[in-house]
């Protein structure tokens, strides 16, 4: 095999691996180079071509630090992320989606009915739902973790003059399985587009918008986690999400509500809301932990 | 398209491409997506396995420096660079082979004939050739550009010990395209393997070995430059040179010759070999720059 060519390197590769190699390793790294090898053949890659490759892997390890992961971002803005993530969702139940940079450990709990909106104005949404099994059997105990932009586009982490649990909160279903809180409309945002990845949006004519959601992280013993976010049927960026994040079954509708209808009791806004508000009913379905 | 799934991710991505798209982007980029996809879907690459995957470039960024090239030397040792340099490569003509790392600009002018051993010991090796176009015609005022390894295994870039010009040269071809030098042989290195693209090669059970080699860049008015390598037709690792460089065409051979047959005239060494001593002879041939 000394002489090395267009057409053998990939074989080459190929028997270059040691017999002991971990059978998934050896799966991986195949596959990835007969991939890589194959993109490179196809486009004639010229060497031009490959320094501007490599010199956008290296501004992309140079922009990146433990706040910012522009690598993520990459894989996010390819259709990576969104990909590995709907390989390993479960077939029934509702389907996750991706968890993104703006996630805090630890969110303060709260009661139910609980209000998010802090010292933000705006209309009052008020989201409830039920947490279930397959069977439709309610999930008492769950914990949902929510989290959601400020009405000013950015996540309490972007913005300096938010304090960093803003729009951030746990709550733990009754024994029904209920949850509720109320908060304002999140809102579209765009990824940065200040690094790399940026700029290969701009160079192929993309937007950097995701489509306003409300994220959820749902757990509960002998369920298996979810991650997902919840996406307005009305945003103007539902069907080109920039990081391929919508689902048919991750959708909400705000359905108006006249001045005078909140509830008057359960809510920590109850006896407070005179004007029209928007009410979402969203129930998500968990999987047993032991069907995975 | 609101429903993204995994058949059908592919295709939201291609369909993401703005109008005006620059067609190379377009096909370079629509290429990259259906590969990485592909073998995302091949794999079905876990979350961790992703998680482990974006890892592996964080710490491919964070050892890069200007001296050092962590994503150079992943693309050389998955092959990609010297995939990229045959398929430039140009069908007649001395094939080129990777530039690698250790080349510095600008190597002082020697005369035809000088030595490069310097303060290293060891048995003499004269190199010497012409510089002849594809009709077989000398192309005189080619310049040659030399470097390798010192005898220990390093090149003067990456040895503290060494003056930084150690074993790096260039000549000139006389009105017949001679070149001729005298050195010592260079020796096979290994890469760097402490970093995420030495775990690389650890994990796939693979060595770090290079072949030794003599590295030559030639230019010449008229021509197309050539950058190429030439190995040993006796090195232990002909045959599995860990970035892929060796080609049928660059096998050069260690003719011995006895003692006391050193030329009298003509070489910096005239006068002073009496031991046995080495002789290469190698040609190489350039492409005329208006045949690509």
């Amino acid at each position: 095999m000394q002489n090395v060519t267009e057409d053998n390197i990939t074989d080459t590769f190929l028997n270059y691996f040691g017999k002991d190699t971990d059978p998934r390793v050896l799966e991986i790294m195949s596959s990835l180079a007969r991939h890589l090898h194959d993109f490179a053949r196809e486009t004639r890659i010229t060497h031009a071509e490959w320094q501007q490759g490599l010199e956008f892997l290296r501004a992309t390890g140079r922009i990146t630090t433990p706040k910012r992961d522009e690598f993520v971002l990459l894989s996010d803005v390819l259709g990576l992320s969104s990909l590995v993530d709907m390989m390993h969702s479960p077939a029934v139940g509702t389907s996750s989606s991706v968890l993104g940079p703006f996630h805090v450990s630890n969110p303060p709990a709260h009661d139910l009915g609980s209000d998010l909106r802090g010292e933000f104005d705006g209309e009052v949404v008020l989201v409830k739902g039920r947490i279930l099994d397959v069977d439709n059997k309610p999930v008492s105990g769950a914990t949902i973790d929510i989290w959601q932009t400020a009405p000013n586009g950015m996540y309490s982490s972007q913005d300096p003059d938010q304090d960093d649990l803003n729009f951030h909160a746990k709550f733990t279903t009754d024994k029904d399985g209920n949850y509720s809180f109320t908060t304002v409309k999140p809102v579209p945002y765009t990824v940065p587009t200040d690094g790399p990845v940026g700029d290969i949006l701009k160079a192929t004519g993309r937007h950097p918008w995701r489509p306003s959601h409300l994220h959820y992280i749902v757990e509960a013993e002998g369920f298996r986690s979810l991650v997902t976010e919840v996406f307005p049927s009305d945003d103007e960026y539902l069907n080109h999400d920039t990081v391929f994040g919508v689902r048919d079954d991750l959708i909400m509708h705000y359905l108006p509500q006249p001045a005078g209808s909140f509830p008057e009791a359960g809510f920590e806004l109850s006896g407070s809301v005179k004007e029209p508000w928007l009410l979402v009913e969203f129930d998500i379905v968990l999987v047993a932990a032991s069907s995975i």
